[in-house]
């Protein structure tokens, strides 16, 4: 069987990742996984949020956003609603959350990490792609804090690789890294943040059209974890070179 | 090894559903899961939301939010804020994407229901006795229209049960049910909800300290499927006698 | 005449009130005045906002909200529209004033009480009702700090008690105790704030109907004085027994 | 005992009322009572609200702001805070409650009219001026109305006057129409707005302070009596002529 | 040719400035141009913003607003709307920008003039008075600090005077002073600034409906620096008599 | 004299337009002038704002913003803010006027063009950036509904070319396109938005730091038209090639 752009089901799609996309940012990635286009950039700055003060302890912290013709059809920015909807605010502290996984909080000392994630290009699988390339962000801040002395150790500091990739039923069949058309026909939507070495920082699967039982589920983490291990080769690819 | 509350690692907390609790609602719950205490309802209103008109189908949403002193330290009111923060826009789509998991919505016809759940005591698992006592109100609320002749039948509009449980790895050890002082505590925290056929509508599994490997997410699993089934015959006991 | 629920018109509604109803407020009260039923709770802080500091005075507020299926319709949630409705923002001041009334802030020292009463149920009086419980749920806060030696003596901290209770002018018939039934009938509707001593701390009487006279003025302030007397009793003997 | 100002206890500050002050509105008038100086128009625009329409019936609605400069420290505009407060909101509630006791719905038919109040200088007393100066306003409004032919006849739609004003117990002693000097100092504080016909259409009687008697309840409203009909006496001769 | 109101082309409307309009600010200005009046006041503090601590320099910000029946419709409050709308921004920039323009920080030391604007009736050009008649009220409020004692010298601190006019182009022929009427038809708007001295602190013209060539540029630039020297002549005047 | 980065004060830094630079819009633009990087979509809908119905006309509206990390400081997020600044609301209504300058709103017919211009990085002369890559994206989306036969003639629909530029005047000289660095040191900074026939659309020029003369002023005019039109033949090249 295969896939309306040709692929298996057990295939991901293109990914590159640019490195130092912007200037500004002690983090600037652009990736793209197919059509979908994110723009991560992680921001270093000295010192914490007032309830972690004297903690020893540092804070990553994360943003999502879509630009508003990143979609088919415009969709009206949140800054002029003036509130934060609740996708948005879902999927902020889902990046958030996946990347404190492979963050020694005490190696970081009481600095902060600001990631942004601006979808510049919207077709499925935003938030795992914004997840994916906000960590080789994460990386290239955190070696730029070192460069500059402020961490001891960027290795010490970041614990280990994350990476997420969507994965869905779509007909009764498992796939992988869903596009946006397959992701709005999906029965069974789930994304999973794993890292380099093999374990789980989230699981979110879910059933908004049909239940699904705990073999489908052990297939979709089956394919969950081929594209992440190809997805942690290509971040560990852009790493290499500058 | 026994937890603070006495407990075994795979025992859930006393639960208690009643019904009828408050008398405008449709449906309406108060449901305690240990010292939890969730006051669920669910408004059945004729018609649905614009972009839903004119497909014959109906609309499940839902509400949560927690009463400012539920928790040990007053909270700031969302409302006095001027804004809903993350985590109550997150667990509110959560309850909205469970109850909808086990609706058929052409069955319901252009009828919408609104669940409230509100947190009048916190001590964790707020998000899930909110599924759990949620899906009694909502139960309620269907039957009740089939009684006014608005739906032709509230046991096929119900598809299935749905109740949810909280599993995390404490010290090492996978425990189920976890009250705040465990919460707070846990390596990974997951939030599972069932159907009564035992597939899952929604698995969350989020490590904030340590990655888990798939032999835990497994254990885990099995904990949350021996909670959901005892939650699930509570359920029926309450709806058994009005 | 009877009324409709077979009151005579000088006739407050069965009234009851449960205190410690959850663990964590310092002060917690279960309310109920007929049909209708409130949760009143008293937070109880050490430190006053800043604009108090250094004044030697504590202070004392609250916020009244309804829950959204209070209601025969189901109200939109105040955190959803993003901002607080006038009457909501009245009730709260007037609680406010009512229990300030009572408190000498001076024995209070710099500490704050925060009052909140979220109503469950509502049948009319729910700003009387809330009044009434706060005293309750403020009385058992002021005992805890007392307990805990933060403040040196409640009984000084607490001047008299304060009970309301809302009076109307029905087809005519000035009438005690109004339910919502009742209250949306009224050409007048007045709210009375009375302490245990008899004095006022709060008389608020608006004719949306036809405009009232000095005479029936006095009618409907002798009816509240009989249903604050009456409170003031269940008020007390609520607080005899733990 | 006199006052700072040298008024006797139970004499009005000096009013002016000037109609016309403004072009656009239907009714504007510019009212001082001694230095408190409000800017009242009254707007008619035919057709009612939504929730009103196929009443037959008309409606009347107020709002009430501050500008930043009136008092003697500037205070930050509601719109700048993006959020109106309280005060404004219960004086907002109290204006368009007072005007609508004098209007015949019905005969005003299916119009609306919007009070806006607007205070240029504060100084006590500013919710009471209001209400004095938007009767004369709604006056203008509901004439021009007559004379465009929109409603059949002013003087049936208007049923009475009303005005309102301030008393309250300075160091026990009862006085009439406060200046922000003795307002700020009083035990109770009390706001009575009166019809022509000398009835009741709001009492609202305050203890922040020191609760009150019934004896001095009445003391406070023989006060409020006195100072109504003086204003109303003025309200009228500013009628008189155009 | 003449105009609607039967000024000359290169003619401004009568202009009437009050000062010391209300007790409270320490400067206070009633300005009329024509129809349009505005207030103008400014409140002079001691401290400036935390931004600008320490730096030995004062602040001056602006902010306008418009009174809801200004216009001969009645405009909803931006506090009602709870947010401040593009256009009400804007024109607070401005207005500003070109007092800033004539203010010497160093002077002022580190003290902050707040002015407001609030436009009581709107008739075309509410921006460029608000600038003139806020120029007057400022010199009164470094006045007033000069008797204080707070600045040394009001002259030193105010190095210019600063006014503004509107221009624009309507059927070809560009005019000076625009009120509604001519505004709202112009092909090309242009309000300009300019000091005692005649330089420009602020040209903003814009073409919505017809692009401009440099020399309609350089008439209107002439229209304008007429129009400003006769209001310059009518602010000193102003000055000069208390 | 040369600049830091080595250009004559008359010389415009390097200029890229990339078209189709994401797949969505109708009108996608990546324009770069020196580091300044902005992203320019045109999103055109059929159909008109309400207020716009029934008149034949069409209508352009312009949003802009800032990524948080375009700048060397993060900059939070308006939507997280909730609210829009005044400089965001003043930047997108200056876009919007000039791209309405050269459009004839009849042969648009009743349809809506939304422009967006995101700025991905920020180093001086966004807004001018803005504008010169906003009128390629309009170009393309009119060229779009002309194929798709919604308009009759793009090239009628779009009446002239629009570009700008901005200038400034940095230490008694005047200078050509400002990046950062010069224009936070600029005593006068003056934005100029000019057709291909070479008439102004939009003349902006603040003295925050010195007013300016009228010979001053000119100089800047002839700067602004000579960098204007070298903006514009760089726009005609981006068109000419697909």
């Amino acid at each position: 069987m295969t896939r309306a752009d040709g692929r298996a089901v057990d295939e991901i799609r293109p990914v590159t990742i640019q490195r130092h996309w912007t200037d500004a940012p002690e983090g600037s990635v652009l990736i793209q996984c197919g059509k979908t286009r994110v723009m991560c950039t992680a921001s270093f700055t000295e010192g914490v949020p007032r309830w972690r003060r004297d903690s020893g302890l540092g804070w990553v912290t994360a943003e999502y956003a879509m630009l508003p013709r990143a979609t088919a059809e415009r969709t009206e920015r949140e800054s002029v609603k003036g509130k934060i909807g609740g996708r948005t605010h879902e999927i902020s502290r889902l990046i958030g959350r996946c990347l404190r996984g492979v963050v020694d909080m005490k190696e970081l000392g009481e600095n902060q990490i600001q990631i942004d994630c601006d979808v510049l290009q919207a077709d499925g699988g935003t938030r795992t792609a914004s997840i994916t390339g906000a960590w080789v962000a994460l990386a290239d801040a955190l070696a730029w804090a070192e460069r500059k002395r402020i961490i001891r150790s960027a290795s010490r500091a970041l614990t280990d690789q994350v990476s997420a990739i969507s994965v869905g039923i779509i007909d009764g069949t498992p796939m992988l890294d869903l596009p946006y058309v397959e992701d709005s026909r999906a029965m069974t939507d789930m994304n999973v943040a794993m890292t380099g070495s093999g374990a789980f920082i989230e699981v979110q699967g879910t059933a908004e059209g049909k239940p699904y039982t705990r073999a489908e589920l052990n297939t979709l983490l089956d394919l969950a974890e081929k594209g992440n291990r190809e997805l942690q080769a290509i971040q560990k690819e852009a790493l290499a070179h500058d």
